[in-house]
């Protein structure tokens, strides 16, 4: 059974220190789907414009992908165009146009409904609590959300915790969601509410997972090569679940590693701009790099 | 054979959102040598005035630290006060009166001259010059700065690199001194200005060590009891140059293990205001915290 994953599937205009690229494939969904895709089949909704390239997603069904539950809308598609800072850590938004997607209501497919894993990707928690009313009885609900829902849709926001398991943000989401400066602290209040998972992005700090059992940190992947860091959380979370969705198995060793496959997939997508760096990426090369997260994070224990 | 440490010997006031010190014990000869004498003896050169409660530093020779190198000068002792913010990541200075200090010039005694391990604590490269033309031939000099030395004495500090084994300094002060966004490129041009490795401190996201041998990233501790995090990074030094003089050994498997005693000792520092939690801390509970940080750590590798 593939992952369901709805989120947004839209057009980005993207400039960076080392570069720039127009209207190119962006938006949760295609993120997600295109790391996802290198670990298990996905199905994706959302909705486009007529102006959208569907072409351009053909390599996503090569991979298994689903985008029968991407809806054509008349109207021009989400294009969001920003500029990075020169560390890459801030970003400047020059431009949002919903398009489409402000009217967006997922549909979810007859075929989907069965889904054992679902995404949700950043949107209205109203739209992602529909999606949840239309699946029968996931095994794993993720999800993730942002500060302009944090903050103008709390209520909602809170409530549908109560119906996820693994909750997938950034540090500075985490906590202004809990309203708590301490970061245990905060993961702490998010899982009183629902999920038993809170799975903390930290960018170039890497990531933290915080469950019943003893927390998990892994780094960042040092990397020179950074063109372009949009995406990579969504591609995070497509290495996570398309991991975890691989094995079928949930326990704690494999929550480990979907963390480091999850950050293995997001050190990819800053590799090139949009979701390039996935149309060829090999699995060796993703092994090859979780090889290298085991080597720059092992050291032999105490000596006393 | 002890651990050289010089640097500052003072008095800090400290606010922050859980508690307020007045004239406590600080300054980063002080945090060094309250670490690193939990694993091997140190050698303490510095200057306080008059004012110095001396007599609470006993608790540093009762430990294994040689303190006959602190001169004690007319006048007022260095005095630092400061308040963190609410998310202890950031700080106001709110009086800095560097009094004794302003005058110091190290003045090494003979018996510290053959120190294998010397630490150069924050203070000006010129006086960190000036140690080293005191003693014999160490095998490991590491040395600490900061973005006031950066800017103020670009020259004499680069200049000084070239004598340095292992600069330890946090993430802003390596891209500022190397005029780099990216971390791993401005470790690499700190490398090629002298120091065979490059540790860099990043608070709650822990540290990363650069060297000829593959990086290696350790998180910060996760802690919800954090009181105070002045000298966290001294403490760091400190847990790493007393593990490194503790096994005498200097193996890439070493370096790994001494960012973790880093890692370790700088978690234990801010538990408490000034070095209090040293004065307590058991070597069951440093190597608890080792295995800890191993635990948070591990993962069982490529799955695929």
């Amino acid at each position: 059974m593939s992952i369901l994953c709805v989120g947004s599937v839209a057009l980005d205009s993207v400039e960076t220190p080392y570069g720039k690229a127009e209207r190119v494939l962006g938006g949760s969904a295609t993120f997600f789907t295109a790391a996802a895709t290198h670990f298990h089949p996905v199905s994706m909704v959302g909705v486009v414009g007529g102006d959208y390239p569907v072409d351009e997603l053909d390599f996503l069904s090569e991979r298994g992908a689903d985008l029968s539950g991407i809806e054509r809308a008349e109207g021009e598609s989400f294009f969001w165009a920003g500029r990075y800072h020169d560390d890459l850590n801030s970003r400047d938004t020059l431009e949002t146009r919903l398009g489409v997607f402000a009217d967006f209501e997922p549909k979810i497919p007859e075929a989907f409904r069965a889904s054992r894993f679902v995404f949700l990707g950043n949107i209205h928690p109203d739209l992602q609590n529909q999606v949840l009313d239309q699946v029968d009885a996931p095994e794993v609900v993720a999800c993730d959300t942002m500060n302009y829902w944090i903050e103008g849709t709390r209520k909602e926001l809170v409530a549908l915790l109560e119906r996820v398991d693994i909750l997938m943000v950034n540090d500075e989401e985490a906590r202004q969601l809990a309203d708590e400066p301490n970061l245990i602290k905060a993961a702490r209040w998010i899982r009183e509410r629902g999920p038993s998972t809170v799975v903390v992005k930290k960018g170039e700090h890497g990531a933290a997972l915080f469950t019943d059992d003893r927390s998990f940190f892994v780094p960042g992947y040092p990397l020179e090569r950074l063109f372009d860091p949009t995406g990579a959380g969504d591609a995070f979370a497509g290495g996570f679940m398309g991991h975890l969705a691989y094995v079928g198995v949930l326990d704690a060793d494999e929550m480990r590693r979907a963390m480091v496959y999850g950050s293995v997939m997001g050190s990819f997508a800053v590799e090139d701009f949009s979701v390039d760096r996935f149309k060829t990426l090999r699995t060796e090369e993703i092994t090859e790099r979780v090889h290298e997260f085991r080597e720059m994070t092992e050291f032999g224990g105490a000596r006393r």
